[in-house]
């Protein structure tokens, strides 16, 4: 792997997005060719309801006859032509990942083994979490952990200082792994389409508080947890992933809690990589996962 | 499976619910054993939380000391010791189907298909529609079509009509494949427990109608179907089985649709092969499924 | 559904598949573009460790600016070019099926209903059985059904017989309903790529006859069925789909069948589906599947 | 939770096995509900080929008429009577594992999750591994961790030390959580029945070395991991659970490997769950888990 470590280094990801049109295609490729960049990956989507285009470009610039500026000043007259909204990454910048949490562990656990097996392309910066309970785990990996207690009063202000602290490590991607708190408008609009929450449900189904308890109340056969973008429509940002487990009559409400952790970490540990890999889009409130 | 049929000719259900307590076992056992009858197979489910007592034997009449009416005798001295609810069926006696269908032949497919090649324990007696469009199924499969257009108007005349031909055709259970009418409530009290349908979502997610279009809009990433009992409330009755498909944002509503038909059929033909095979408790609108 | 059939008509698919090198979407894209192609879809893949390139695109002909002729040489430069191997489908043509089948009838009628509800991309154009058993199921459709009994002394008669027919009715692709003869050489030479087949297993466990039968001894938790192309290697050839279901220490082998049945037959039509669609190629006896 | 362990504390399981004959149901249920003992839960099968029974029975012995002793002898004269081979575990004594390990984490991290979390009904009373690499992670959780390195020469003396070990430390269960060393049939013996390993392949598709990489080169479209009882027999003892996942073209040895990680650990960890719950049955080198 280390191979494949070394030579990620020159590797750049372009995600666009635009009003469906002839030579879309095209036009991206024939312009990262110009310049000498080699194209690795290439998906892309049309909603045709919505006369939409989608691309997902991974490309190598190891032999790029010009330099970045230069490729990216190209690439912008073609995006601009054709009303592209992109966004252009450099592997060798890799991302960081402030993790919130409050007394549960699991989907903390999965996060920081996988980054640590090398699965999550991606550094953890911070782990911030309203309790002490989970400071041993941050400790076991070596993470900086911060606890700042939030009640109505202060709320504001402590996100404030969180805020502050997120710029000051650079942190690019905030995971709710578990978290137990609601972030404030301010807060999500600072980092907008970069916020992941996992809900402990399939939803639309068992929308607020104690899925799990609904879940049980109503007697579905399949229970589920659901990964998305937090907005400040509580439980309706763009849905990333999800999935299920079966369950049977014979869940108490706690098997099912117990079923479902297992359900939640895989569901939110498969958004953050493809988060981390760049593979997401959203529009109209829903994702293209360009896989 | 000629065997297997002869074999069965002398099998016999119980089932039963009541509020739990020491000995429920111990007595329907001893009881079942010793008139004779021997206990093949034996599911029980105890709700800790209802504090209530479920359970389903199996069991063989070929070396019954006594003939069935006294057997049935002395159950009926524990049932009511016990203060059970019971249901005591005899293989013997094959179940009537009654099919109700609109234009979308893919479910009705699917159960004619498993009757003939005899997965699902009964006989369709009947095919019923507000359309003639599926005529040519039922007459490929020598089943009785009958047609009923149903307005505002006529509808509760024509329900009592298609009550009547139940009736005298002996059927036992009612199956709405996609059958695109609302039942009435005396209909549904004259079939209490006795009308399976499938609605194609994954309950309690996109109630009502056109759920395709919900999902699609909602950009949820598995969508579903559920088998459940018919109540008067729409969509809440207890349900049977789940189970979901994978989809994505390339997914149209047309794809959907495609999609979710393999996820109804088999759901449906699920739920129903478990009424058929008298699995099925229902208790504070859940499903108690025995297998 | 009728606007989206209508606009089919003026698609078309190409398949490519060459040593991966630099340049190669590039230059596809440039030369459709150049025609007045209009891409639709585009998926591509390279297999690192072999060097290769793999792509599908989609393509509207609606706009062209020249005709398909000299839209032809244009690619054929292309592809000589970079040594690619590539197959070009224009969607005015249907498909057309030759189904092959024995006395079980889950995977025929799978096929046929697919086909019937317009999923399917392609035309049954016959039934070929070694057992009288299923002409009523061919008459329900309307399909042509031909009986070739095959016995070890006539086998390379009556296949070349087989083949003349299909020759005759313009065939493009067997597809083997778990037809329980095997096919020589000299006939999969003539349909090379065109021959799917459905092994109740999810191979390569249980390779050859009765794996129901083996499962059940083996004791496995899962049963599964395998669409693949047929090859003179019997049960060796290119895997294109799989899928199982979960079974138990409960199920019988006559328990196996039966819930193996409905896995046959999403996979089998799975696999067709894409053939249908011109998604497969194949490379060092694996399917590249570009969906 | 609290009230669930407490009132666990008076639990018994007893599994019975022995050739099918009437009155076997009726006979250990009387006997129970005789000494005062209250079933809580009971699962039954019969294999109607081989003619046998198998049931998990768990009961309250709170309101004992009599003890432990005299329910037991009771329990001993019906056992006889029916020539059963029975285990009868009170659950007031936890169950000791063993965890074998080499130098992959996620299957050992599981089981120390879940044990911490309640899950897993037992207590980890050591890690034994053949490198020092994992000892950070046993420190992590506070459990034992000893090196015994093992060459051709040293083998059979080093598991003899093991073996001294295991029964000074009073372990009932071994687990290989990816052990990358193949067990004695002297150290076998000694643990028969009680020693679970994960392989990561779906038996017995690729059994032996590298199964990632075998997948790989067969180009199937799902891959596996599977639970089984070590046996003498290599890859061959008997399964307790198996899973899936999906995989495409797309994916490198390295996702598989990725991939499977998952798979393996969720499947052994619902193994190691049943086991601890004495729900797993062997005959004819099949599991009955009765569930």
């Amino acid at each position: 792997m280390g191979d494949k470590e070394d030579s990620k280094k020159n590797l750049a990801t372009l995600l666009v997005t635009c009003p469906d049109r002839k030579g879309l295609v095209s036009a991206l490729a024939q312009t990262l060719h110009g310049h000498g960049a080699n194209i690795l990956e290439s998906v892309q989507h049309v909603d045709r309801h919505a006369q939409r285009f989608f691309q997902r470009i991974l490309f190598d610039l190891t032999e790029l006859h010009t330099d970045r500026l230069t490729l990216e000043r190209g690439l912008g007259e073609v995006t601009e032509r054709f009303e592209m909204s992109t966004r252009l990454v450099y592997a060798n910048k890799r991302k960081r990942l402030a993790l919130f949490v409050s007394k549960q562990e699991h989907c903390l656990y999965e996060l920081l083994l996988r980054t640590r097996s090398g699965e999550l392309n991606g550094d953890i910066a911070i782990i911030i979490s309203n309790h002490e309970d989970l400071r041993p785990v941050a400790e076991q990996f070596g993470i900086r952990y911060e606890v700042f207690s939030i009640t109505a009063e202060n709320k504001s202000e402590v996100e404030e200082r969180e805020r502050t602290l997120l710029e000051e490590l650079d942190v690019d991607l905030v995971v709710l792994t578990r978290y137990m708190q609601i972030l404030s408008k301010e807060f999500l609009s600072a980092y907008s389409g970069a916020v992941i929450n996992i809900h402990h449900s399939f939803l639309p189904a068992f929308i607020g508080g104690k899925p799990y308890h609904q879940a049980h109340r109503r007697g579905v056969k399949l229970i589920g947890a659901t990964a998305h973008y937090v907005t400040s429509d509580l439980d309706e940002g763009p849905i990333i992933e999800q999935d299920v487990i079966r369950t049977s009559h014979a869940d108490s409400v706690g098997d099912l809690i117990r079923k479902g952790r297992h359900v939640e970490k895989q569901v939110l540990a498969q958004a953050v990589t493809w988060q981390l890999e760049d593979r997401i889009l959203v529009y109209d409130n829903r994702t293209v996962v360009l896989k």
